[in-house]
This record gives C-alpha cells, sequence and structure tokens, in this order.
C-alpha cells in the first residue's frame, strides 16, 4: 500500500520504518520539509532527530502534510503530537483526507505544568471525537496510543499477552487497522474493539495512569492486558 | 482487628463479608441504619439488597458512620458512591477519622447521563485527593477501585498475574493496606505502588475504559494486568 505517516517524532519514525521495512511505499507528513530535515539533536529519550533518521531511511521521502495525505491509498498513521494532530489535518486538506482510514496514535497531553502531564481534553470528549467531527469524511480509528512506540510495531517487546485497543465508526476500517496490526505482529486475541469513536475517551483517557506507571519504573516496556475469567 | 466499612452497596457488602470472613470484627457504616435495614429489593445485577444481606450477615453490626468510623482501631474502608464519599466522612466526624487509615475504593462516576458514566472529577484532581484534602488527619490509601468487587475479595477469580494499585501519602499506611491485600490472596508481585495520592487521578480516569470493556463484553470477571518487558 501507499501510506501517510503524519508527524516525525519518535513515534512516526517508529510506524514509518515498520511499513517501509513490511514492504509498503511510505511518506511522512511534515510541516516545513527544509526546517525539519535541519534536525538533528537526539531527544531526551535518545531517539535520533528527524534530520538523522531521514537520512538512514532515504527510502521513506518526507514530504507536506497535504503531500503525504494525497499520496496514502487508503491508510494514513497520525502520529503527531496532540497540540497539533488537527491543524496538521487542515494542513493536508479534507478532499486528500475523504474516504480514507486515519490511525489515531494521538494523545492530548498537555507538558504545560510538567510531569506527569494533564489531559488537554478528557471526560466528555475526546481527541479521537474532535477528530472524527472536524473531518466527517475521514475514517478515523483510534489505536495503539496506550503503549510506547517499540511496543506499538512489535508485539513481541513484551512477553505473553497484552492488549492493542481498536475502535471507530467505521466497521470495515476497523477490519482494516486490525489487519495492518497483525502484520506487526498482533494476534485477534490481543486486538480489543472497544466500540465506537466515543470509546477515545476511554483510551485516552488510560495515560494519565500510564505516566504514572512509567514515572515510578522508568520504562516504557510495558503494556496493559486485560485478564478475563473464563466464561462459567 | 476492627474494621469499619463505609457503604452498603454490593462493594461494601464483598469487602464486610471477607473481612469478617478472615477473623476481623467488622461493622458497616450507613445514613440511617433502621432505613437501610428496610431494602430488600436485589439492585440490577441481582446482588441481595442490604436489608436481606444484613439478616443473613449477624456477625457484622450496622451502624451511623461515626459509630463505624469510632469502631475502627485502625482501617476504614470506604466502599460508597462517589457522590456521596465526602459527606459521609463529614458525618463520621474528624474525631473518629483522626489517624486512621482510609482504603478509598470510591470513584467519581457520574451516571446523569447515562451509559457510560464521566467522571465528576478527573485529570488535575481527583476525588482520592479530594478526601485525603477534606481529612488531612486521614491516611488516604487508593486502592481496588480499578476492578469489581469479586476481584477484590480474589483476585484467583481472574487467571493468570493482575493488578491492584495503591497509592497515598503515607509510606506506612501503604504497608498495612498492602497486608490486608495479602490477606485476601494479592501478591507483592501484583500490587503496584503508584505514588502520591494524586496518583489517584490515574487510577479514576482508567474507569471510563472500564466501563467500555464491561459494556462490550458484558461481564465484570476481568481486571488489568500490567506486561512487563524483562529488563535488559
Amino acid at each position: 500500500m501507499n501510506i501517510a505517516v503524519l508527524g516525525t517524532g519518535s513515534v512516526g519514525q517508529a510506524l514509518a520504518g515498520r511499513l517501509a521495512g513490511l514492504g509498503h511505499q511510505v511518506v511522512m507528513g511534515t510541516r516545513d520539509v527544509a526546517a525539519t530535515l535541519t534536525r538533528t539533536t537526539p531527544d531526551g529519550w535518545g531517539n535520533p532527530a528527524i534530520g538523522t533518521w531521514a537520512a538512514a531511511n532515504p527510502q521513506i521521502k518526507l514530504v507536506t502534510y497535504a503531500e503525504a495525505a494525497a499520496f496514502s491509498d487508503g491508510i494514513i498513521v497520525h502520529a503527531m503530537n496532540g497540540h497539533a494532530a488537527i491543524d496538521a489535518l487542515h494542513q493536508a486538506g479534507e478532499a486528500n483526507l475523504a474516504g480514507k482510514i486515519l490511525i489515531d496514535i494521538t494523545n492530548p497531553l498537555d507538558f504545560s505544568k510538567g510531569f506527569p502531564p494533564s489531559l488537554f481534553v478528557s471526560n466528555t470528549d475526546s481527541l479521537g471525537e474532535q477528530i472524527q467531527a472536524a473531518f466527517p469524511a475521514l475514517k478515523v480509528v483510534k489505536s495503539l496510543n496506550t503503549m510506547s512506540n517499540p511496543i506499538m510495531i512489535n508485539p513481541a517487546a513484551v512477553p505473553g499477552d497484552h492488549t492493542v485497543f481498536v475502535n471507530g465508526n467505521d466497521a470495515d476500517a476497523k477490519v482494516a487497522v486490525a489487519e495492518l496490526l497483525k502484520s506487526f505482529g498482533w494476534t485477534d486475541a490481543n486486538i480489543f474493539d472497544l466500540g465506537d469513536i466515543t470509546a477515545s475517551r476511554g483510551v485516552e483517557m488510560v495515560l494519565p495512569l500510564w505516566v504514572r506507571i512509567y514515572g515510578k519504573t522508568q520504562t516504557p516496556f510495558f503494556n496493559f492486558n486485560i485478564n478475563f475469567a473464563p466464561k462459567g
């Protein structure tokens, strides 16, 4: 497939690299290609800056949000900072988005008061819902936002069963996203369909727990599993 | 120990029954003892009404909130509806609470707009924090609020490893709560200390995910586990 990844941070890099490795044609969308390519200072986690990463991954071209969305033949991965998420889609342009599937990994994290972050939308609304409401012709499927990026693209990075949630209004889009997740190594048993796009509230509101667990353990190499009792 | 359980719903019944079964002296606190004892209609889940339950459990006396808190020689279990949580503690009386440990199982669930509920406090505050702020001499330990009551008192109701969180400002109180959890069958490996009382935001904000999972599966017999990668 021709897949667009919006966002050039560590999540975008992980997804773009994994998708290219699976044989897809992948472009990364960014606000200002030239400016993005000048970045060479690793982030606080030791992840390479996008300029460094792009040089090492020449098969993945950096383009504008609009070019990226136009390039996609069906799937767009939204791997941006939550604050910029909706604006980037406006820049991508409704015509380039319409009818396509958006895998929404964004989280409405507000670090303006430091760590741990709060959420800038939650409880009675969610970023996933705001994106869907702003772009009704886009098929938004929230997924992968409840874990760190090494686990998103390689569930075997954590032992045993653990869960990836999907939710959205379009059943076929959720099936297509589940297929992509399975190509990353996720199994049907561990892909949990939470329902429509309003379930984004649930998966986004788990972030405050995620960051507390991270704060205590100082490792992002964990994921949530749901253990069910056997059916009686 | 002499333990008070505040709240007479299914969570209070489960905790009171389990604690009495472990040999503790247990009382249940309620607003109006005589009125509470007249209730005999089971709830929507088929749990017995408190009047029926009390008749079947004569060793557990129903008393007022103040009498219950005074009876406790160190531990009070807060198993009430979130809306009534702080008012019940005011009725219990600061003098009866001071220096004691409150195991806070309450959730700030707002069902005023139906299912799924929202939270009436979240994100930058939590019910656990509000209780601690209102009663500074109480040692509030948030715990057990992320699962259904059969699992709280019997973790073996769900197979494998799964997690019970504890958080609060008093380290010794958390140790005492962990000991009580272990008497229910929880293991050290599955008791996760999330930090101070502000971590209540994280564990209360997981409820919207819990209710979505419940809504999809129609079973309360599940719990979250955190799967960690082995330390590298």
